[in-house]
This record gives structure tokens, sequence and C-alpha cells, in this order.
């Protein structure tokens, strides 16, 4: 088969891949119903992260089980499935706790921009649905394997509740659905940042009521001066970077939440300057898997359309034209059809 | 009168100062019944803080009201008052929400090692107690006013529980009383770390199961191996040095919560070393105010002993002496009787 594969910085190539296959008997082969480009895939992309060997790309997916390892019970052959980008057992103490992504026998899931894919830990990591869905669905379902998982970390290690004043920093795909997620949770005021037109948009489409474009100090100062000198009672930071981070924490009222759940680069906590901000902090990768079950139903049901992030459409073979656009802004977030 | 100025490291005299006055009407003047000296108050004796000028020291009190201002409500003269080391309205955003030290019009209480203290916001930082408690009972209630509030504030803003599993790192007054209310709050198994022979059997009294002697990152693993590979639930970190922290969140599970007490010196947290541990983190000034009057409670009832962290009783002119004891780790914690 083709995929996509990083050889450095904006070096995306389509080129032949060995098929997967069963490895242990722990595995399952996924036949993909489309994949997409993460926000995060542009920090290699862009050289942030150095790319020591071509690397197969890709961590979002959905699709059909082909094939199963001779341990798997909980899946089958023909049904449709969606997964996390870390497999985990889902049952180790982490996992009970809800921290699928810290599993301890976590494995990372690679190269879903392709036709097919291998997961490990089948079990534990893939949620199934009753039917195969139809087609108008995947972009929805899609994305709920991991920029919707990772939205809804953000709201809910934020602390959102019904009646809460939120604001999310960020108007990538993550920070477009921690507002919907935050919407969906009950929060009666979200403050979107963002100064990109079509994003402010979908920001208010997914529940946004407040729209601020200052950054940085002057960004927290206009959440403190629109929530009256208090500061919102939760800050949702998408980004990972220390001026995002900053702008989060001092938007924060004391004694509020901040959740950060994109790979902080170059962030540095002064531990004294945190201690005088009262602030809660809880982020990591986001334990998507938790939340599976719940966000298919709320796919399926009709209640939320998460798959209005995707603005570009592309053929996989495509695929290095799909980092660019996102690179350079021209697109939130990226669909592959296979 | 006669109260403790600090000068500079190590240098700390019982001197003459101004008697106490009321200044602004919402202010009161206390007799104090007894006074102490705080963890906290180390760091600038040992020249960690600069100090600019001399500074009349102490911020733990209890004692007869004398004389309030004009616009006081809640409390008069010859009641039995205690209050917090932040002086607070205790009605703005921020007390409603709990976080009376971040009350928009906070000032800090000095100058309480000495007979009398002048507490501004008396309405909002000041608990009266319905009668005038015995003398036996006063180091106890001169506990509650800053490192019982502060122990308590670490337990609960590491989200302790029924059968929680609980780790404290520090043995120091907060540490130990951290471990005291720990073990008020429900948790099953709490793991003291100390080298300190007399305090590790006060914490023991307190609560702790288990005691650790091992510091840092092998620390850290030692409470790994202890909670089975899992990590401790709830890790209290009461000392607030870098080394301090990372061995409290290295002990800590993933999705498990950190909390932290002590104002940190020199800690610098790695944003995205911090995002892969998974942990809550919440820290900051105690909001010893919320907590007073319950804790007031437990202490006249007879349920908890907080004073018993007073190993040390020396007259008020002995001040000098009660700060070198607690530097050279000789005290615990020092009483001045005034």
């Amino acid at each position: 088969m083709k995929g996509a594969v990083l050889y450095g910085p904006y070096d995306v190539r389509f080129e032949e891949r060995a098929d997967p296959a069963i490895v242990e008997p722990t595995d399952a082969i996924i036949r993909l119903s489309a994949s997409c480009i993460c926000g995060s895939d542009l920090w290699p992309y862009r050289g942030a992260n150095p790319v020591k060997k071509p690397s197969p790309m890709g961590h979002e997916y959905c699709g059909i089980v082909e094939e199963v390892g001779r341990d798997v019970r909980t899946v089958k052959k023909g049904q449709f499935v969606i997964g996390s980008f870390f497999a985990s057992d889902n049952s180790c103490p982490h996992c009970r706790h809800g921290y699928q992504t810290s599993c301890m026998q976590k494995t990372p899931v690679v190269g879903a921009q392709a036709p097919w894919l291998r997961v490990p830990l089948a079990d534990g990591t893939l949620v199934a649905t009753r039917d195969v869905p139809p087609a108008s669905l995947i972009p929805n379902l899609l994305a709920v394997s991991d920029v919707l998982g990772t939205g809804w970390f953000a709201a809910d290690a934020a602390n959102v509740t019904k009646g809460s004043t939120v604001a999310v920093v960020g108007d990538g795909a993550v920070g477009l659905l921690a507002i919907l997620s935050a919407k969906c949770m009950g929060a009666e005021r979200i403050i979107a940042m963002s100064r990109h037109e079509a994003r402010q948009r979908l920001a208010r489409e997914y529940g946004a009521t407040d729209v601020v474009t200052e950054r940085g100090e002057e960004g927290a100062a206009r959440i403190k001066e629109l929530t009256k000198g208090v500061g919102a009672d939760s800050v949702l930071e998408c980004v990972g970077t220390q001026e995002s981070m900053w702008q989060a924490i001092h938007a924060t009222r004391p004694g509020g939440y901040v959740s950060y759940v994109g790979v902080p680069h170059g962030v540095q906590l002064d531990g004294a300057k945190l201690f005088y901000t009262h602030v809660h902090l809880h982020g990591g990768p986001a334990p998507v898997r938790r939340y599976l079950p719940d966000l298919i139903e709320l796919v399926l049901d009709g209640t939320i359309e998460p798959g209005k992030v995707f603005d570009l459409t592309l053929p996989l073979d495509q695929v290095a034209e799909g980092y660019k656009a996102m690179d350079e802004r021209r697109a939130i977030k990226t669909l592959l059809t296979t």
C-alpha cells in the first residue's frame, strides 16, 4: 500500500510502505474509512520536533475491521471501529482511573495516513458501533478519534460545568471542538480567542458567545475585563506555547481551572508565579478512550457535528498539500479520503 | 510594646515597636493569647528572601479583641478570635469561591510575634468562638490560624477522600498537620516522607501508616514501589523546593493530584515533562479563612490536637532562640508565650 511518510521539515511523501499485518495476537487490522492530519503533526513537519528517520504519519482513524489476532475478543471482522492515538489495555490501574494515554502497556498508533492500519491491544483500544454508519457520518466519527476527544478532555480537565464562564486559547481544530465540548457541558459563557474570521464563525456556531482577538498578557487582560475583573472559571489552553500557557493562566480567576492539551513546546512554569495565581492545572495527552463511547453516541444521534472542522478534503495521494494548507493556515483541518 | 523584628539573615531582635492602633474603621486590635514562628519565617531568616528594611515578624495569631474600628460589626471587645495571615473581606468574588488569600482587598497581617496586633478587615478576617476557651486549648487554636489551615488545604487541594492513598513530602509542622488532615478526610494509607525520628513519631501519631526516608527521585521510586508501581492518588508537597516538587509529581499516579502549599523557591516546571505525568496540580497561599469555622470546631470538640507540633515553648523575649532552634531543626515549631 501507499501512505504518508515524513522525511524531514516540510517533506511529506506519499510512498510505498509495507502492508500492515498482525504482529501480536492482540492486534487488529483496520481498513480506514478516512484519515486526516492532526495539528500535532505540524510540530515535526515544521521541524520543531526532530525527525530522526523516515516516519509513517497519522494517528486518527476509524474504519472496518479486516482481521484480528487470535486473542482479540471484543471486535470482529466487518465491524466499524474507532480508536485513540495511543493503544491501551483499558484494564490496568491507570486505565481504570480513566487515563488510558498513560496505560501501563500504552503503545502509540502510527501510520494512519494510509488505507490500512495495524492497531495494537485491539480489545482495549477499539470501540465498535452497532451498525456500520453511513458515509455521511464518517467525518464526524473520524473527529471523535482524537481532535474532539482532546477538546472534550480540555473542557473536562478544566472542570467546565453548567453555568461556567469559559475561555478557550487557540482556534485550531482542538480549540474549536473544546468550545463545542464546553457548550455540551453547559457553559453559560464561552470566550473564543481568535483572530481568524472563518474560525471565529465556526467558534460561534459551536457555542462561543464572545470573541477576543488580543493575545498574551493583553488577551488575558481582556478576559478579566469581560468578566468584571474576576477572570474565567475555566480556561482551556489548546496551543502549547509559553505565551498561550501564561495567557491561559492569567485569564483564570484564583481557584479556577486551566487545562492544557497540546504538547507544550518550550513552556517553563515558574513555581512561585504559578503559586500566587491560585489556579488548578491539569492536562496531558487526552485519554480519548475514556470518552469514546459517549462521544460516538452524541455523533450517531446527531447532537454534535465535530466533522465541521474539516474544511479541506483531499485524496490521500495529495497528503503533502494537506500539510501545506494547514501549515499556512489555509485549512483548519484536512480530511484525507482513502 | 516589644516585639520581634528581622534585620537581616539570622538577626531577629526583640525590641520596642509602636503599639498597634486602629488605622481604618474596619480594623480590630487583638491582645494575643500566644504567638509562634512559622516555617515560612525561616526563608527570610536564612536570607533566601532579601530583607530590605527591619521587618516586624509573625502572622499566626489568636487572642482577645481589645478594640474595634467603628465599621466593625461581627466581632466585639472581649471575644476570643482567630484569623488568617492574609486579611480578607470574605465577600468579594474570589472569597466567595473560597480563595480568601486572593481576596481583591487582601492585606498581609504582620507583626504577630508581639503582645498586640492590628488586624485589618476584621469582619471578613476574624472568626470568634462562642466562649473564651481555656488556656489549655490555646496551642491547638493558635495552630488553626496558619499551620493546620495550610496542611488542611494541602489535603483538600490534593483531593484526599475516603480510601485515598496519600504521600506527604515534608516533615515540618505543615507536613505533619497535612497528615492529620488527610487522616480526618478518610485517607486509608498515608505515607510520610521523613528522616527525623521525633517527626516520624508525631507523623505516626497523626495517622501516617508508612514512613519513607528516601528523597528526590529515589523517594518517588519508593512510593511507586509501595503502591505496586501505580503511585499515590494524592501527594502533598509541603516544602517548596525544586527537588521536593518533582519528588511529589513523580510519586503521583497519572490522573492523581499534587498540591503545593509552601512558597516555591527556585522551582521551575518544564511544561512538556509535567504534561506527560498527567497529574492535577493545585496550590498557593492556603485560604485558611475558608476552613476556620470547621477547624475551630474540631479543636473545641477534642477531635484533633494540632498544637502537638509545638515542641518548644519560649517566652516572647527569647524569640531569637526560637528561630535558631527551628533553623537548626532542634524544634519542629516554637510557641511564644506573650
